[in-house]
């Protein structure tokens, strides 16, 4: 058998191009192949030259995406008819990018491979929003877990642990499990007057985001109509949006509800532009 | 006063320039003035456009450096001087880079700005060593805290919620504090046996890594003289390093010592060429 191809798990950022790394892009323009998945956006697409085949393995409603085993599969396949192959996540392939899981595959079949970090999704949405996720005296560190479940199962965290008051937590996939989450976060002595903000489709055109507290954000979530993609910050970091977020560009209140900030940055630019 | 210019806060990411951002690389190719620190390469200032002014404002040891309140003032002042101007943090400026108290003080002073995200220190060093932060069944989420001491008092955490073996566990500025951290994880239950590894100069060509455990963290940075800037891993993640990591490239055996993989990556270059 021949020598096989290289991949590159590389990750997409956020969702906006330009949060590429130079090296992500420098991939996408050399190569042969190139695999990804639903949160990766056709702008960013757009950097894959014209030449490369491109594969699409999901994940999203009602269109057909594999499993993560018949993707590992396939990887390895292309290793063997390709020689520079990029499997393209979105955000960071080693932060909930099941990533760690393709590279053990690939080890195991002596594929080389290397891994390429992306911006990861919380630290995309928070510096559109100009908030920090960690600040003296507010919060000493930054947490990023799952809401997502396993096998039907919810996620089993240690709450306790997760009930920090001065970590910043940020929920990956947490918009179906929310109600659970908040409600052992509160049990286990974390306060409902904590500020909590909710990100749908961020660091994209389209991203909405909504202030709110710990005790309001399943009725939140609810009320405004959420769809993953989404990202919920839990923190009192979270208490600097009114100094640190640019009113002028940023916001926009909308009477028809209570929320500070309703309009997706698309929805702004063409109320300006109007 | 004349409309003041626009501030970029712009993470460099972890040292190798070619995880820079797309956006980051475009706005040092356009800044007007370059304001930034120690953890900045030489490699990412090549990218700045040679017409920019440079000021450098720390911190290293036996260089003059520039406190945190003085920098912030040198923002705005430079904010009615310049029209583009772009303040370069190593890693992400909002994740312990001290950005979120830039933000407030050019909001209090009314001068616009933006952040650039950046990958942060822990994912672009894990990545390197093609070890991920997150894997189903050995890491429901990923921490990122500060070993850093505020006013010579001991980091103040809560180390029950620090000691949770589901989650891994980055620490940023650790070498001095780590004898306490460690001793604090495992009077709060986390176990001596947990993998660990400590990352020096980490997703640089100098970059050093050593695999030990949780129990033996502070003997081996003082064995192998590790200074900072150094990111330290514990998690049972770290257990993926046999079948994750490639032997081949990525690891060599000193004889001189225990250590697993003791030589840099300039090292192991040097080694293989000569």
């Amino acid at each position: 058998m021949s020598k096989p191809g290289y991949i590159y798990l590389v990750g997409a950022g956020p969702g906006d191009p330009e949060l590429l790394t130079l090296k992500a892009a420098r991939l996408l323009d050399r190569a042969d192949v190139v695999v990804y998945d639903r949160l990766v956006s056709e702008d960013i697409l757009d950097l894959v030259n014209p030449f490369a085949e491109r594969i699409y393995v999901g994940k999203s409603t009602g269109r057909h995406s594999l499993k993560q085993s018949e993707i590992n599969t396939l990887l390895v396949h292309l290793a063997h008819s390709h020689q520079h192959i990029v499997r393209l996540k979105g955000g960071d392939p080693y932060i909930f990018g099941r990533g760690g899981e393709e590279a053990e595959h690939l080890s195991l079949h002596e594929i080389p491979f290397e891994v390429v970090p992306g911006i990861t999704a919380a630290a995309g949405c928070m510096a559109k929003l100009n908030l920090p996720l960690t600040h003296r005296g507010l919060a000493t560190g930054v947490r990023f877990v799952t809401g997502h479940m396993q096998a039907d199962a919810m996620p089993t965290h240690d709450w306790r642990s997760l009930a920090d008051p001065n970590t910043t937590l940020a929920i990956y996939m947490g918009v179906k499990t929310m109600p659970l989450i908040a409600g052992k976060l509160m049990e286990h002595g974390l306060s409902g007057n904590t500020p909590a903000i909710i990100i749908e489709n961020g660091a994209t055109p389209e991203q909405r985001h909504f202030q709110t507290t710990l005790d309001h954000l399943c009725t939140d979530l609810d009320r405004m109509h959420v769809n993953p993609p989404c990202m919920i910050v839990i923190g009192r970091v979270l208490s600097l949006a009114d100094r640190l977020s640019l009113p002028a560009t940023r916001y926009m209140v909308d009477d028809t509800d209570q929320s500070i900030s309703v309009l997706s940055d698309k929805a702004l630019h063409y109320a300006k532009t109007a």
